[in-house]
């Protein structure tokens, strides 16, 4: 109980959330997913061993390049790599005794104790779009994203049941200079929402600045000792790691903080054109980056990422939603099931330029492969348009109902003798219907799970009421959730403190735009 | 080498087929899908002997009701089962000793023996929408179906590349009367199309002029030695087996025809509002239903279907793509698999009015959920909108599109040498790319899945071609398939006794409209 009290008093949600709880309309957010239904095993036992041996072989032969950083070559050269130049060639099976240290699933704190996220495991933790320097909108068509944008996404975020994780960078505000927007960000995602984030990686100083904010926010003890944080750090396909994002990752790393390390892979450019290919470079990269997470900090939270495109050869174009995507990132989770990690990958990924029937059918194609691949954080699964150069406001919150049939699914099939339903079959009978049987009766609230978006209407009420589209209706949307959005209640002084912290912050530098 | 000389003699197709291949425009068609992926197994084998032992008790206590048809209880009597009034009531275990001779796999063969299928096994063919009312395209809107809507839909068919079978009643011809319907309806898929296709069921004389059709079309002999259509005989769940759907059934089953058994189901009204309970409801309809065509011919080939909506509790209106219907096609597939019975189930289901976002997020959840659930033959596998009422040309071939990617979802991942890539990796190391490498060279081509329709263009140049969504990039691709429609040859001897048959026959009706 002492330490329940302790820790309550250390983070600037609990409190507040309670309070909100007992005040006015009730925002809901549904617990992660855990899941109940097996992962599809694309690969077999001994297709598997293949791609890691040769994941060893490179490593052993190619190596890796961490660029700009004399101490990560420091690391590697103490933990037994040779090192040439900035080319890091491990001895097989160095890396997969670096990352034991790693933990197979983490907790990641919200300032709102029910907001917490468990990553790993049978989990699924679903976060939204990432990294868009252009918002679109039904109204204002395309154009470059501000803070304000940005805020309005944080949000809808909050307000969206299924989305279990307020993310990061949702969109680019471009209106801030560049080495500011990340105070901006922060505070946004820590006062507008009150659930888990993730940190600044464009610099290790700005890593460091999402550090001690959640120190403000969390209280320096509980963001000491906890995980508060689940930051994206990309690898630069094919094998090279930059000194910015490996800056980030070491201040993370050093402050028990998770890192998503992740291959960044457009197939055909930046990893071979084959399958089994892409899964030997992303595999010997993730070793490779892992391990290194753990040299800094053994024990620190790290989730294996791969993030996969495939290219149009046409085009130069990358494409999304595509079986050769599918294929490997249903490889990929089983590669990093047998590493014991957490496996981030999937999202509302599409090419499309609009929120029409191509964006959904390759959002929905990627959705359902990373709930059956075993994903445990899902990045961008709301939100993307436009290969990840536009977060649409329309397809943030059509993608986010689409979130509830993953839940749904994920519970799989309960069989007993109430589900069985045999009371039901014999008091219907042969030519009867169901629908006033007293199973049915019993059980129609939670049977059947329901959009808050989709069209179920008849055609003629659907007609009078103006014949929309799923873009219109999901405008409409926006505007309802962005109208009855309610900001969850924090601790004045913690407020004020972050207020603070970020002026200064901006205060001490001159504006950058580039 | 004396038999396939006869073969291609008495068949209408073959050399006609030859020919075309020697003549301009190629009409590509994919091969029917053979997975070398596992299926999804969502329920274990303690869940599935539970439905199971249900299954039975349902068939042995409550049984099932055959309706105006005594010839049909006389079978079930001489079977050993208890009739009492219309009710037919089961002993354990003597179903499933009836199916045994139910075939697990059969050729359906098409007028071009290049474009016969085999169905069942690890195979998916894929057939489009049938039986609405409706059509919609962009430019009129939604209105009542005419058979040249219809005859449109057979060529758009013909002209689709992923699509393996013409189908059956791809939309209603309203404005031919009812009982003559069906003649036309099986003249444009003789005629117009190449591929198999499915027979009349609306009236046992119908199902009888489509085997009499066929007897020209494949000749005597051959189409009464072997399979030619495959036709859906819906059971009037729960539990009735309507006298128009056995007398239809009785017919296809005699002339070694093959039939879809497939209850139809809207959980909540026509099955239990439970997952498990709709299981157990299906699994017994099934087994009756194929059992009797095994009563009236042992042997005949039969496919155990599964058509699975849930219900809208606000509305009271069907839903398409959710969660349940996933659940039930994935045990029904299991199901399948343990009698041993080719599959069908999923489709371009969605309850859209439109072919917006949220038609493609409701078909593409049933279309990946079809693929990984081992269904052997997929009906509605294209142009299906609005809950089915209506037939979408713009949809048909939006679906048509993505069903290339199921087929190479389907052909798994190779892991060989070559796929490894070992001296891609080598050759291009740290901070190269791919793009020219000899590896990506030697297999750019075929590494890909590409669309032939969704858009991949840099944004500036979709902007200045118009800024197009994909149903006005499918409107385009519907008017270039017209275009460019080939009809696929056909002796004119047999072209003419088509036309007189159906010609004589529809002199010897009056015209009905009910």
């Amino acid at each position: 109980m002492a330490d329940v009290a302790a820790r309550k008093r250390t983070r600037g949600g609990g409190g507040a959330a309670r309070r909100a709880e007992r005040t006015s309309v009730q925002v809901e957010t549904a617990k992660y997913i855990e899941r109940r239904i097996p992962n599809f095993e694309i690969l077999d036992d001994a297709a598997l061993a293949m791609i890691e041996d040769h994941a060893e072989q490179v490593l052993e032969e190619i190596g890796v390049s961490f660029v700009n950083n004399p101490a990560a070559l420091d690391r590697w050269r103490a933990a037994g790599a040779s090192v040439d130049g900035d080319r890091v060639r491990l001895p097989r099976g160095l890396a997969r005794e670096l990352i034991k240290t790693a933990p197979a699933q983490f907790t990641q704190h919200a300032r709102n104790p029910e907001r917490s996220v468990e990553i790993g495991g049978k989990n699924l933790v679903l976060a939204p779009v990432y990294g868009p320097p252009f918002v679109r909108d039904l109204d204002g068509g395309r154009r470059y994203a501000t803070i304000e944008d940005f805020r309005k996404f944080v949000k809808l975020g909050q307000m969206s049941k299924w989305l279990h994780h307020s993310g990061g960078t949702v969109c680019e505000p471009t209106d801030v200079p560049v080495n500011k927007r990340h105070l901006d960000m922060l505070l946004a995602h820590m006062t507008l929402s009150d659930k888990p984030f993730m940190g600044s990686v464009t610099e290790p100083s700005r890593a460091q600045d999402s550090v001690d904010m959640c120190k403000i926010l969390f209280g320096e003890e509980f963001a000491t000792n906890n995980t508060v944080m689940t930051s994206l750090i990309n690898i630069n396909s094919p094998l090279t790691f930059d000194d910015v994002m490996m800056g980030a990752l070491e201040v993370y790393s050093a402050n028990m903080q998770a890192c998503i390390v992740s291959p960044f892979i457009v197939g055909g450019a930046m990893a071979p054109v084959s399958v089994a290919g892409t899964l030997v470079q992303v595999l010997a990269e993730v070793l490779a980056g892992v391990a290194y997470t753990q040299l800094v900090r053994p024990g620190a939270p790290v989730i294996m990422g791969a993030f996969v495109t495939s290219i149009d050869m046409n085009s130069g174009a990358p494409t999304f939603g595509t079986p050769e995507a599918s294929q490997i990132t249903y490889g990929a989770g089983q590669l990093a099931r047998r590493l014991n990690l957490p496996f981030r990958s999937a999202g509302s990924f599409c090419g499309s330029k609009l929120p029409d029937a191509q964006a959904a059918y390759e959002t929905a194609n990627s959705l359902n492969m990373g709930l059956l691949s075993g994903v445990n954080f899902m990045l961008h699964a709301c939100g993307w348009l436009e290969g990840g150069l536009v977060s649409s406001f329309e397809k943030f919150v059509m993608d986010a109902d689409q979130l509830g049939t993953l839940h749904k699914m994920a519970e799989g099939v309960t069989v007993d003798e109430d589900t069985l339903a045999m009371d039901a079959i014999r008091e219907v009978g042969p030519g009867g219907h169901y629908l006033g049987c007293a199973h049915t009766q019993a059980n129609f609230k939670t049977a059947f799970w329901r959009s808050d978006l989709l069209d179920y209407k008849p055609y003629e009420t659907w007609s009078e009421e103006g014949a929309r589209d799923t873009v219109a209706l999901a405008s409409a949307r926006v505007q309802k959730l962005i109208d009855t959005y309610q900001q969850p209640p924090l601790d004045p002084a913690i407020h004020a403190a972050l207020n603070a912290y970020v002026a200064e912050k901006k205060a001490s530098m001159p504006d950058a735009f580039a």
